[in-house]
């Protein structure tokens, strides 16, 4: 297999885009990637793109030709990945495994979604699609319940309380305010948090990520080739994927995501590091409570311990492990099928130390995990400065 | 790159399947494709699933965890991968790559779409997103409307008659006539063809592939690995794929897909071969003019020359080049995302001489070409008996 670098990182604003439609939003991400690749479009080889519910929401399915058309990059191959929220993460790993193959040279990624045209109660009908449809949703349930459940759970077993759930959302809008890329620019209290409506106990809004649209994009190459391209590639050095029962009545258990242990132990084990030896991580922050159990899952913190770090500040910028300083999917948004490749972007941005008012100081390894659905996906990347 | 080559094959039977859910399909051909293999679940490394619109057809997305889990087979990682009525072959390329690659051994790949559970105006409308729906569907047109303009287009530049079209669909009902699997297994005439009712003109119902209920699975290894689990592996000694335009009215012609042509040059450069060298095809006959398009496309026979050739038999059963041996998608049915690997699946059956009635004498190279949308996506394999 070869080594597999980023060469290009673009995204547009994340935000309510009424002027942009799906296709313009794509268009604008992969432009953006490809330009600062420094590349023309006929270097490319390949393209994958990560859309969850672009049926459902815009009525289009076959995005890889409607892609490959837009961009004007006809006739290469571009494939659509769909695995929910996990879609774009699931589309990086594509085009990773396209280019270690020796299939293709360079590969363009792209994430997308288009969610704002439709009513919030539609929206999140769709975004019940992510879940099992037979035995959750269509029975009543909805995500921020199914996570709700996970909260309450993690709370009774762990003695975890909303004040330490508050402490993510503040902490990441506190990055996202330093963010120009995020929808939410603003920081907020503990009180904000604790004042806001319930949405489903313990879970309020400020709890939860918002309907959002955007696209990200990168551009991978050989490592060999990375080079002559930029002079500052990033390498990724673990890239992993796991699932677990779709229904959380069938898990093993409510405090953790199964596929997220097993996706980050593979990918560290790729990388030969471990947790200790990150600098900074984008984790999928879809709820609060989310990012607690993945920061334990991923074993930066002993299981139980998530949400009293949270509290303490242990994973804000400037302490040792800052965790979505992107502002997550809390506070920059959360486009589905964008996601992924928007952590992608983060990352490589710190890497390259360009993260203007949120950098991590000397920022050598990153991670990104996100996570499909309830966690029925989990896709781990590791990325390396070089 | 490493070698690959199917291991394992198994299908449902295609048709209206009252009685069977999505997920039922997809584990009965799993199962199959697993069991044919000889090996048990905890051999497999990795899957992909393609089907194109789960979400609008049956509500649920995020079909990769949900098969991982359905099928016994977490945690490994399940992909879903989507390219309209293509989706299948694109799934059976990933799987190639995930092999060839060496990040993974052992893959299983499977196709799906469960169809008939809704009115046909609806699932019409759904199959609309295969096109470009701002600029197509929501205008009007329908897939068959669309294909009908080709239709129209092959007539007026090289004489194509209605009964050269026929002369498809009559040769590919003979053949599913053959196969168990098949939607339909009652032979047809010219005259059941002309007389039946305009879809769009000049397609008539019998010019057009039914909507089905159906699975398909194939299991992937590395060539070297292959003889330890089947007597009998089946090399994919190409893998290839390529984009056009999503509108029909920014292509560069009406009566070729310029997708397969590039799609089926590729293919036939790694695999190092000609035309001349295929001793059987499974071609993505939608409609029975896309079959004419595609023999003459893939360079089986001169441009113009399908449809004659067709109406002379040069396409059947015992002729020299016998093509959609299965039934196609005509009369084997066209369930969207299973279609590809159901593809794959007929020709490892041919190539292992198990084809029962429809066997091709001396099978030893087989080529299938599956078609996303009307031509946005076309993705072609060329395989090898050992």
């Amino acid at each position: 297999m070869r080594r597999v670098a980023i060469i290009g990182a673009g995204m547009t604003p994340f935000g309510e885009h009424w002027e942009q439609g799906f296709r313009d939003l794509v268009v604008e991400a992969g432009i953006k990637a490809i330009s600062d690749a420094g590349i023309s479009g006929d270097r490319i080889d390949a393209g994958f793109i990560g859309t969850m519910a672009s049926g459902r929401l815009i009525g289009q399915e076959h995005i890889g030709g409607l892609i490959a058309d837009y961009m004007g990059l006809t006739p290469i191959p571009i494939t659509r990945v769909e695995g929910a929220c996990a879609s774009g993460g699931l589309a990086l790993r594509q085009g990773f495994m396209a280019v270690a193959s020796g299939l293709h040279d360079i590969v363009v990624v792209g994430g997308v979604e288009k969610m704002t045209d439709l009513g919030v109660n539609t929206v999140s009908d769709i975004l019940g699609g992510a879940g099992d449809q037979e035995w959750e949703l269509f029975l009543g349930a909805t995500f921020p319940a199914i996570y709700a459940l996970m909260a309450k759970r993690h709370m009774l077993d762990y003695g975890t309380t909303e004040e330490m759930m508050a402490s993510v959302a503040v902490k990441n809008h506190r990055h996202g305010a330093k963010n120009k890329y995020a929808q939410f620019q603003s920081e907020i209290t503990i009180e904000t948090v604790m004042k806001s409506k319930k949405v489903a106990d313990p879970l309020k809004v400020f709890d939860c990520s918002p309907i959002t649209d955007g696209a990200a994009g990168v551009v991978l190459a050989p490592l060999e080739l990375a080079h002559s391209f930029t002079k500052k590639p990033v390498e990724i050095i673990a890239c992993a994927q796991a699932s677990d029962a779709i229904a959380l009545h069938s898990r093993e258990s409510l405090t953790s995501l199964k596929a997220t242990q097993v996706a980050g132990k593979k990918a560290f084990d790729m990388a030969k590091l471990t947790p200790k030896d990150i600098d900074f991580a984008e984790i999928h922050d879809c709820f609060t409570i989310a990012e607690i159990m993945a920061i334990e899952d991923l074993g930066f913190f002993p299981k139980g311990m998530g949400g009293p770090a949270s509290l303490e500040g242990k994973t804000a910028l400037g302490a040792e492990l800052p965790v979505n300083t992107s502002g997550g999917l809390k506070a920059c948004g959360h486009p589905v099928g964008a996601t992924g490749v928007k952590q992608a972007v983060e990352c490589v941005w710190q890497l390259r130390k360009e993260a203007e008012g949120r950098q991590v100081k000397d920022a050598h390894i990153g991670l990104s995990q996100n996570v499909g659905g309830s966690g029925a996906t989990a896709v781990v990347h590791i990325y390396k400065g070089t």
